[in-house]
């Protein structure tokens, strides 16, 4: 396997190897009837092996270089949730009687994070937004829904065009903002409304180990040391703004890939068709060739800065949160960052100029100096939806 | 000569392609007689192309991506000079009558640095140490040489064999630390001693941008955040340690390299052997790939920490510093670094053990603990001569 792996110039690190239902390893052979799944997961920092299990000792199925370990099924499926729990523990994210609101894509990460959820007795419902990108969302759509109704757990729907009134392709077309700022703007907006209208005391994203250090990677490299100070495990709540929190954080891609699959979950396995030159992508590669030489590094990089430079860049200053005058969601503006986008792909005009003509509102959104100062903003809000900005999430958490 | 780079798999941002003494463009044609030099610049972030300057409008001959710029050979010349000059101001390193110190390696840094020093009138001598790696070290102590007869400049030389009884092959292979460890822990000793000795101000060396954007990945993967302090283009003398500079720190690889090779200076090209496989290289060639894809990501990233982060990373303890019983040089222990490792090689015994045997002085060095603490500090310091461990630079400039 690991031969052919090298023939397609895959890295073994980077993929999961299917044959029939079942994972194979690097030493694994295979004859040419076989038919082989060779399923991306992105990025990563593992690879099955023959080792044996660090726990109790039978056949290992996946090996994970920078824990130096390898599990087989049960011993893996146990090491995740056991990662989980100790990330909730660590950082006091779910009460039992919560209620939680898991944010799911379709993808791996927020299907394994509902999953595990469920399994450890939360209550967890989905809520899956609507996007209309083609294919890939009702496809999306598809694994939301019957993953819910298998697991019977309630699953809360948000179309952004039937509720909103555009699609991300076309906000991508007709807005200022780029296809990825406008998405992560959505996401982050009908997330926290939905949680609060619906009264869930939490959100849960499933952000892994990869995307927080490929993100502060790409922070860091600009010194957004606001950004930096956000990038948290828990922001919690405050005026008008749910709490939310990121359980999967300790995990790995791989880890929550080689989850996914061995528990047997359906779930999206194309990346968003419209994510391709992603500037996180290039920093999550970044990182990938670094942990292949030193496996580890993401992790000693995402933990070093929650325990040692955390602190350092916490004293922010805290912005003032008032509601939007047209969706009454919290924002630092007159209008939310949501509102101005949506009435600016649809044509319409947000509420009348005020006197001096200086505020937002205006059909064209806000004036010259705020507008650049707002897509200097985009810019690095764009690197990922957990990039939080000012004016949905305004203070750091802890 | 795009399209020979092609063939040979090469990136023209990381090479100098000369033709009979003449830099090529990637659009300049070369037919089959032609012999050609591609001479790798380690890495660098430009390329040159049939551009005009941006000073003058004749045709440019180096590419400067970041600066989205191009220069002719004259004002070339003068925007390194320029660049020098700004460093210095900006940081008020040099003044008119300060006796400066260039530590020369050979390579076309610290040869660029010396050069320009001396250009723009400043009293600049040369250090060179004989680190007795072969043919790379007499190679270099040529090109040191012949450089300072032909400027009428100062040569300083210490040659670590005959006046400390080892030389770095040996040192690699009979001492605890990596060679590189020891070479970097001996470089900084013997230029800080040769600077007091010699009554010189200032020790200048050759650190450029790429060097710097390398160091702080590299601390910053870690949140070494005492290393991540001292990463100061300046740092101000104390007690027993000279004054330390780097102007070419807003210089690339690439601009010293083409300085380099358009002032005539003759430098050693090739790398130190025993280099092979260094963590510092790594952090380059993913700072290159950043750089490929987005200019100016290095010079964001270091120039981005001196102006926003440095002052968070500023609040580090300072040590106490008293004189090494050996030698005299400022150390926090008993014996300084250097002492203890020259014992170690040559199998000398350090002093007496103090009473109750906690000190540092036994033949093997420090005791356990302390060794392993020791340790973990030169894999870092390890990764490049200006991570300076406490030893040696011990609290924070500005």
């Amino acid at each position: 396997m690991h031969d052919v792996l090298g023939e397609l110039g895959i890295d073994p690190d980077t993929v999961l190897v299917i044959r029939d239902r079942e994972l194979l390893t690097r030493e694994d052979r295979v004859s040419d009837e076989d038919v082989i799944e060779v399923r991306p997961v992105i990025s990563g920092g593992a690879r099955p092996t023959r080792m044996k299990c660090r726990r109790c000792k039978a056949p290992a199925i996946v090996e994970l270089r920078r824990h130096n370990a390898a599990f087989c099924r049960g011993c893996f499926l146990r090491h995740v949730r056991e990662q989980v729990k100790r990330a909730i523990e660590a950082y006091d994210m779910l009460g039992p009687s919560d209620r939680v609101l898991v944010a799911v894509s379709g993808g791996k990460d927020s299907l394994a994070l509902w999953d595990v959820l469920l399994d450890l007795g939360y209550r967890a419902d989905g809520l899956y937004l609507g996007l209309g990108i083609g294919e890939y969302s009702s496809r999306s759509a598809e694994v939301a829904r019957s993953f819910a109704l298998e697991r019977r757990a309630g699953l809360v729907e948000v179309d952004l065009a039937r509720d909103y009134g555009f699609d991300i392709p076309t906000a991508g077309r007709k807005g200022s903002r780029s296809t990825c700022a406008v998405c992560g703007l959505s996401k982050r907006y009908v997330f926290n409304r939905a949680a609060r209208e619906g009264g869930y005391d939490v959100i849960a994203t499933g952000h892994n180990l990869d995307d927080e250090a490929a993100t502060l990677l790409g922070n860091t490299l600009r010194w957004q040391t606001d950004y930096i100070a956000r990038q948290f495990p828990v922001l919690e709540a405050e005026e008008g703004l749910a709490r939310k929190v990121k359980p999967l954080f300790r995990l790995s891609e791989l880890e929550t890939a080689a989850y996914a699959f061995l528990r047997g979950i359906d779930y999206v396995v194309e990346e968003c068709p419209l994510v391709s030159g992603n500037t996180q992508l290039r920093y999550k590669e970044a990182m990938n060739r670094l942990e292949s030489t030193s496996p580890g590094t993401k992790a000693q990089f995402f933990f070093g800065y929650l325990e040692r430079a955390a602190p350092l860049f916490a004293e922010q200053d805290a912005v003032e949160l008032a509601p939007c005058e047209r969706c009454g969601q919290p924002t630092t503006g007159r209008f939310c960052a949501f509102c101005r986008a949506q009435a600016q792909i649809l044509g319409e005009r947000l509420g009348e100029p005020r006197a001096g003509g200086k505020e937002q509102g205006d059909r064209l959104g806000a004036p010259p100096a705020a507008a650049d100062e707002r897509a200097e903003r985009e810019v690095v809000a764009n690197l990922s939806e957990e990039v939080l900005p000012v004016e949905i999430y305004g203070t750091t958490a802890r």
